[in-house]
């Protein structure tokens, strides 16, 4: 049974030089100050420079090079990955160009996998700034790449969240392909949360709480706005464990059964779908949690044939140049605690799951 | 073994006084829309008006009359309760007049608890808006009174958050006197993390999500400054198992050790407690979180001797005058499964540890 990595980021060459081109955020800039170029992704990282010495990230090929990803894969005795594209996809793009660059970028990862029989699967983009038709046109387009499982989208929808009514035929397409969809954080929190001292934390502030709660918001907003009761077959892989869903799922059925004015309005009480059933019956979780406490509540939420192992690559890089990530390491060995003895457990985490839900044997490269 | 109860808010009739007389939130006043006063204390509440009929929620006696506190208590089977003012406690108060009502609020409560002998003790609060040694001096007084088992304080501190250097007096006079410092949330999030149709949602998100998220964020920081590392006899009793710190600690920790900003500084790499250190040490979680999933989180995180069962009474009652409070039921039966024939953790939880870790038995009453 390989180990399958269905959390694993991607910058095809087409999407470089898009980033290059930018001069707001999302961008790669050279610095002075840094001997390889920087990646800036995150909503106010182009003002770092005070506090973090220079902006962003430094970008090199892990980012790009295919080949750099196979040998990652080599070195942590990954079988399979299943490739996306990393944030901020293409949401920055302007409506009458979405469409088009979304199948170029598309293009590029089907093509990379292509080359790689067996070991290369992907989640496509879309073109969510683009008007619904296109972005349902190549929902059904991405049908037709045979290397593509799914697609990756942010928490902004068209750009005003999950709950948006403009999302209704998107997401009617999405189930009638059954396609599943990788949810992935990307905007956080207004950094004011973080309080006037937060600049002096490094990224840990935004990445490690900032992400899982806007995935968790995001989800409770589908909730609150009835997408799941609507589209019931919805198929959705949520990034790191599901931000806090696990955890919180209590706390939201619990605000939800006594918010009196949800009772006095008739929502959100009678005929709903709870977020337990929506976690055991609709969502999917990667087991990029880092910790056994976290996958052991993952999968009592979602049930452990619904949790998938992934490594968040080429993020979160040692930063002493380790050939084992520690970031891997983490979250392998959390598998490994949090099942002891249970190895039938671990390897449907580690690729099973993923093999069966993403058909990565049935079907590959015919 | 007494069932205890160490997350339940009382106003004392001192605390009812002050907020009538305010026009701010937080405040109480009579609408024509409303048969009962309202008690509006979030913030933005008060603009609620249009899309949720009338701002904030009925109070009614169980928010300030400690014969409904005991009725709430013998229809649950609850033998002792640890009470506490409910946000936003004092932090509102002008610096010179801080001390003095703080003074005469936690008399009030002491008082309370005297007229009960054994069944109810009491976190007192702090005049966080006055000078430091004034707050230091009330710590030590509480030490005086005979019912009272520690403070309670929201995230803010003296109002820029619990990271603030200026906290270090309280730290260390918080150590000195090994006073217990609940640590409950009360600011959430910046209404437009919701998305612009968070309004329908009625109090959902910011109660289930902010809430939770305002005391991650607010441990993270204390994390990051370091208050953990100077102050490690400090003891802290985190509300609702934690906010997300069990599911999210794992994470944290990753993020830390990845963040290059941090390494090139020379910080939250060597000699730092580890968060899990922090959760096993210094750190009690509540058991108000509602679901198994989320309570065997908190007890893999902190240990089955580290956390101890509570209400939130008199918030979120039952939207049908059931005289069995949901919210209560949900939180006994989490217990119930996550330790299902393992009657003995159960008791710890319900009881044993309150008992223990706030002395409830041993001096009560002398």
């Amino acid at each position: 049974m390989p180990t399958v990595d269905i959390h694993t980021h991607i910058y095809p060459p087409a999407y470089i030089s898009l980033l290059k081109a930018r001069t707001t955020i999302p961008y790669i800039r050279t610095y002075p100050t840094s001997p390889t170029p920087r990646l800036v992704i995150l909503p106010g990282e182009d003002s770092d420079s005070a506090a973090h010495g220079t902006p962003g990230r430094p970008i090199g090929p892990e980012y790009w090079d295919v080949n750099a990803k196979l040998a990652f894969m080599d070195a942590h005795n990954i079988g399979i990955s299943v490739l996306s594209l990393a944030n901020p996809w293409l949401d920055f793009l302007p409506a009458d160009e979405a469409a088009a660059a979304t199948l170029t970028v598309n293009d590029d990862i089907e093509a990379v996998c292509a080359a790689h029989p067996g070991r290369l699967f992907a989640f496509g983009a879309l073109p969510l700034s683009a008007p619904a038709e296109q972005i349902v046109a190549e929902i059904q387009r991405l049908q037709t790449l045979p290397h593509m499982r799914g697609v990756i989208i942010g928490t902004t929808g068209l750009g005003s969240g999950l709950d948006d009514p403009a999302l209704e035929p998107v997401w009617e397409a999405l189930e009638a392909t059954q396609t599943l969809v990788f949810l992935h954080p990307h905007y956080g929190l207004p950094s004011e949360v973080y309080g006037e001292r937060g600049g002096e934390y490094g990224h840990v502030l935004p990445l490690a709480l900032g992400f899982p709660l806007e995935t968790t918001i995001a989800v409770a907003r589908m909730v609150l706005s009835g997408v799941w009761d609507r589209w019931r077959g919805l198929k959705v892989l949520l990034a790191h464990s599901g931000g806090t869903l696990p955890f919180l799922a209590g706390r939201i059925e619990s605000c939800i059964a006594h918010d009196g004015y949800l009772k006095s309005v008739g929502r959100g009480v009678e005929g709903r779908r709870s977020v337990w059933e929506i976690l055991r019956e609709n969502v999917y979780l990667d087991a990029v949690v880092y910790s056994p406490v976290g996958l052991k509540a993952a999968v009592d939420a979602s049930g452990r044939d619904r949790v998938l192992f992934g490594t968040d690559h080429p993020f979160f890089p040692p930063l002493d140049d380790e050939e084992e990530w520690l970031s891997v390491k983490m979250n392998s060995d959390a598998i490994q605690k949090a099942f002891g003895e249970d190895k039938e457990s671990a390897d449907m985490v580690l690729g099973g799951n993923a093999i069966r839900i993403l058909r990565l044997q049935e079907d590959a490269d015919k």
